[in-house]
């Protein structure tokens, strides 16, 4: 009798387009735990009854669903957030239903004739004894107050003596209607099943700023290899810097096997030290710790002391193997072998890893091997580490990562993984979808004017703001940009400032970027000469062309100012001038405001008009205010909507001010010049 | 041990965003049966191997699925079509492996050292065997081929005397590797489950022109009821203009309580004939018909005749009654009782329907209720109507019209369904999602150049051109626009042509409108005066006026050119004239271009520079064309960008104009003056 695959027709309420929704909830959106989180659904139904929205979360692990009244704003659009208090997974979704007694409510506001005023009191009437006997078991005293409401209704509509106006005034009690509100009848509500996955991070996952480093380059003395206790001695300077995240690559034994030689030789002279990421040697694999650098012991106390430095170590997670490495010869069915007894070593087209076998995704035996990985990640989470940066996860089969990211997160919900995927757009995209907390970038490709716009214009929006957080570079131990191989400081200053200023999220290679390292291998190149990927270095760390000083300067900024901790807010502004790139960010509440302004020419002076709309910043076209370069120092008194700007890259490449609004005094201002 | 909730970790392959996608397949897309159905997808699996890619589909009542390789267009992003042969319900999906053979054979060819080439040979050699095992099943004698390349790989890598060369040359064979193709190892496949629904629709699902007119008002004589014969004896004339859907507001008994008089009168006087949206009386309800206008048998007759001239009838299916309309004796449950014993009228404000009761569709027995609004359907499916245009669905519950379409549907995919819906963008979209074949639009309140030109690029682009099939009509029985009530030949004839050409589907209300029918119910009312809603009409057809003639020739216009049979290619073209509209729309195939240009000033000669980039319609800038405006018979020769255009409203108030790309002579032109 009942219409096939129709649960109740009269589940009138419809829910439609929920936002944000990843894949309509094939992939979890991404928050932080301890902000709000806005979702928002169009939902209606038939005709013109009134409808009663919920937004319903609970974290995965609770039986508890709470609830969220959502509120219409305009096109049938609902609003409402929800701010989990932990890190960890969740679920959201939407339930609405048509309210009976909002319907009457709304639909006698506007009844005048005496007659329909009466018929809708004792429909009312009707409604309301309804919502007392929904009451009656929660609340007593709200049950016996909607009775006699009801019952004052009913007699009112008999008595004609009764002025229908006074009758209506009495059906529309304001206090009343509140009460009856609290018990509405839901047995027809609809609920959007199965509903929407979230993970809730820590603050980091929005803001960081990461720094990174060979500790075996860290040496007190040139020549000798370095050591965890030799990186400690460094935390100071790098706190000074700002730096939040100090990330190593891989710390674990190097293969002898198939070694590579400095500048990638294929070939090794003696005392050459391979690549950290040709992991495995006799020494032990993964879970083990080259012993030039250091014990177990010897890292959890860096992790401490990291720790006591307002730092966290990041380590790299690079799953593959050198030939000599442990795995191969006890697990040799993870490995493809051909006929003549070798494995294909890994490649990233152009690059070639002799020294490198990969991992075979498609081995009979995956479940163990699986299983063995994600041991890696809880060894290493044992040791004190939450935060990891995951080498070409690109090159690993993607549902290894969705379980294990997933798995990991469930017990360790604090735990960062930063992908380390330089590819083609999707495949980053659903890297970052299958649970990846950030995402590496075009950034260090983007240069243009144009292309910093439309790129980080991208990256600002939905859908991918809801799931994609970019982790900016400048350089990497594997890319030293073109731009950069001039070495001028105005290009290294102004490419910080452009990583730190357009996403929340940054970091650096160091100390090769402070100290202005620019030369590459071979002209046309984006390998550093003398790569650390291959030998030891030893930095001279108090040169004075460091840009050591600036870093500390622009990372304070960035700390001083939630509008640099998020990029849901980035708004560029027009400069007619193709070498100036300006925009605005501005914190949740609105109250912190930042233009930045950068001058992308590293040799001249360029000027230009800035647009800076009043309304954008809510002061009137009349008021003056005040932008304050917290870079410079300097002070502009502003009014209207078109600013002069001139940057001169030998003096600084950018100007990163800060909108005051309430000026007290003329006497505040400083002018510039 | 194996993971939990992964079935194999084997399944590399990855298979994202899969277009069109009606939310992620809660949905159907729709498309028109015979005609390609494009679908696409972003897959790729970690690293560098070779994937394939097969679109799946099948009729959802037929086991068989069938498969279409995709190929790579770029970016990850592989495309395919498939033709679903008939009017029905289908689904596809996509299908992706990691192709071992294909892998290794893409690898193959940029190795260059020898000792790679006699490995890869050994490694292929295992391969090809595997491919043999998997064809002997099949085909014997592909396997025999497959094991013998295999063999011959094997020896020739051991031979050290055979150059690597040619030993690679016989690895690459064209002719073995296309029969090896023909067994891929599928084993670890992945599939997007479950799939997309796809309804595929009879051609003028996407492609209608429909007339809608009142049969009471068909009367041969002044005052007299028109009867099923007096529309037959217009079929001719109605072809003659060029429709292929004649529409009749309902044609079932007219209630008695509650009728409303003439111009909505809500009192009526002797022979006042009601609304025929007021449905049933003692004569019957839904399935019957107002006797004075036939019986069943005449009907049929009727509607077979129409088919004899090329037309479809199409039905309005109300689902609301008329006081005395049998069911709410027989089915008091399926109404809203009120405690004084009546129920409230229907509303949809501000307008007020008092003599209409609509349906409760939160009754208990909405079982039933389901089941005999449905049979409803059935009824006139039975009398061999197949096109329903729905009142107001937007205020009978949403659920009830998924069930009730998908079912009609899925025993007479030929059935069409028009939803006249004219309210909330939000609603709109959700009962074109739900089921409906075609909606109307906001066309009719669409006037200015720049409401037209966002109006129909949002109409004619994605994700609403997946679901969304508009029907425009510049009026109806219940919208007489405020710019049509100056009665301006040229505003009728222009918003027919816009109609005509921005829509693959229009209509008119007539006889009102090739008649000019123009006075207002009162000032600032969109109602006509004297509508044929509540009174008989008589229409002088031969009226000297009457826009017969130009109807005729702009739905010859569409008839002839596939261009303007679809949406999908609109392009809005600049003119310097905020009076003048132009728009591109082309044939699937590119050959037929059609241009339109429309002065939407109803009074003035507008003049206007036309920018046609020549890339656009495939001319190089030096190369003369020809525009033939099939409504004027001009014949235009231009050539580059830019194009003067004048139009006199009291002539013509558009260009409909043919590109002609071939042209033979200078002799073949006429010039304009």
């Amino acid at each position: 009798m009942v219409p096939i695959g129709v649960a109740d027709g009269r589940q009138r309420a419809v829910i439609d387009a929920v936002l944000p929704s990843v894949d309509s909830g094939r992939f979890a959106a991404k928050c932080v735990a301890g902000e709000p989180f806005a979702v928002q659904a169009n939902c209606f139904a038939e005709g013109h009854d009134v409808l009663r929205v919920m937004l319903q979360w609970r974290r995965d692990d609770d039986e508890r669903m709470h609830e969220v009244p959502m509120a219409l704003k305009w096109n049938d659009e609902w609003h409402a957030s929800f701010t989990p208090p932990t890190p960890g997974r969740y679920h959201y979704t939407v339930c609405a239903w048509v309210d009976a007694l909002a319907s009457w409510h709304h639909e006698l506001v506007r009844r005048v004739d005496a007659q329909d005023i009466r018929i809708a009191a004792r429909v009312g009437a009707a409604e309301i004894a309804a919502a007392a006997s929904r009451a009656s078991a929660a609340n007593a005293a709200d049950a016996r107050q909607l009775r006699d409401w009801a019952q004052s209704l009913e007699r009112g509509a008999a008595d004609s003596a009764l002025d229908s106006a006074e009758l209506k005034a009495r059906a529309l009690d304001p206090a009343l209607t509140q009460i009856a509100q609290r018990y509405p009848d839901r047995q027809h509500a609809s609920t959007l099943a199965p509903g929407f996955p979230l993970v809730a991070d820590r603050e980091r996952a929005r803001f960081s700023t990461w720094y990174e480093l060979f500790p075996r380059s860290a040496g007190q003395q040139p020549g000798r290899h370095g050591t965890f206790a030799d990186v400690q001695a460094q935390l100071p300077r790098i706190q000074r810097m700002g730096f939040d995240v100090l990330y190593f690559p891989p710390i674990h034994p190097i293969g002898r096997e198939q070694r590579k030689g400095r500048n990638n030789a294929l070939s090794t002279e003696e005392g050459d030290v391979g690549s950290p990421w040709a992991i495995g040697a006799a020494e032990g694999g993964h879970k083990d710790i080259l012993p030039e650098l250091g014990t177990h012991e010897q890292f959890r106390a860096l992790v401490q002391a990291a720790r006591a430095h307002g730092m966290e170590i990041a380590l790299d997670i690079a799953f593959q193997c050198a030939p000599d490495h442990p795995y191969v010869k006890e697990h040799p069915a993870w490995f493809k072998w051909r006929p003549d007894g070798t494995v294909q070593y890994a490649e990233n087209p152009p690059k070639k890893y002799q020294d490198i076998y990969p991992f075979n995704f498609e081995t009979e035996d995956w479940p163990a091997m699986w299983a063995e990985l994600k041991s890696v990640l809880d060894h290493w989470i044992a040791q004190g580490v939450a935060v990891f940066r995951v080498d070409n996860p690109h090159t690993k089969a993607f549902p290894f990562w969705e379980w294990a990211i997933t798995e990991v997160k469930r017990r360790h919900p604090e735990v960062i993984f930063l992908a380390e995927a330089f590819t083609r757009p999707k495949v980053m995209h659903r890297l970052a979808k299958l649970g990846f907390t950030q995402s590496y970038t075009y950034f260090t490709w983007r240069n243009s004017k144009k292309e910093l716009t439309e790129y980080f214009t991208e990256l600002s929006t939905s859908p991918g703001l809801d799931y994609f957080r970019p982790n900016v570079w400048p350089n990497t131990p594997d890319i030293l940009h073109e731009s950069l191989q001039n070495g001028s400081p105005a290009q290294f200053k102004a490419r910080l400032v452009l990583a730190a200023t357009l996403s929340a999220s940054y970091g650096i290679y160091g100390p090769a970027y402070e100290l202005l390292e620019h030369l590459p291998r071979n002209p046309g190149s984006e390998e550093y000469l003398d790569s650390e990927k291959y030998q030891l270095r030893h930095w001279q760390l108090d040169a004075p062309h460091s840009l050591e000083g600036f870093i500390a300067h622009v990372n304070a900024i960035r700390h001083a100012h939630p509008a640099l901790q998020r990029n849901d807010t980035l708004e560029f502004l027009a400069v007619d001038n193709a070498q100036m790139l300006a925009f605005l960010k501005r914190s949740a509440d609105g109250r912190d405001v930042i233009v930045t302004v950068v001058n992308l020419d590293p040799w001249n002076t360029q000027i230009g008009w800035l647009e800076l709309p009043p309304e954008l910043i809510d002061v009137g076209s009349e008021e003056p205010f005040q932008m304050h370069d917290l870079l410079g120092g300097q002070r502009f008194r502003w009014q209207g909507a078109r600013h002069y700007i001139q940057l001169n890259p030998w003096e600084a490449p950018a100007h990163v001010m800060q909108l005051r609004r309430h000026v007290r005094t003329e006497r505040d201002f400083d002018y510039f010049q």
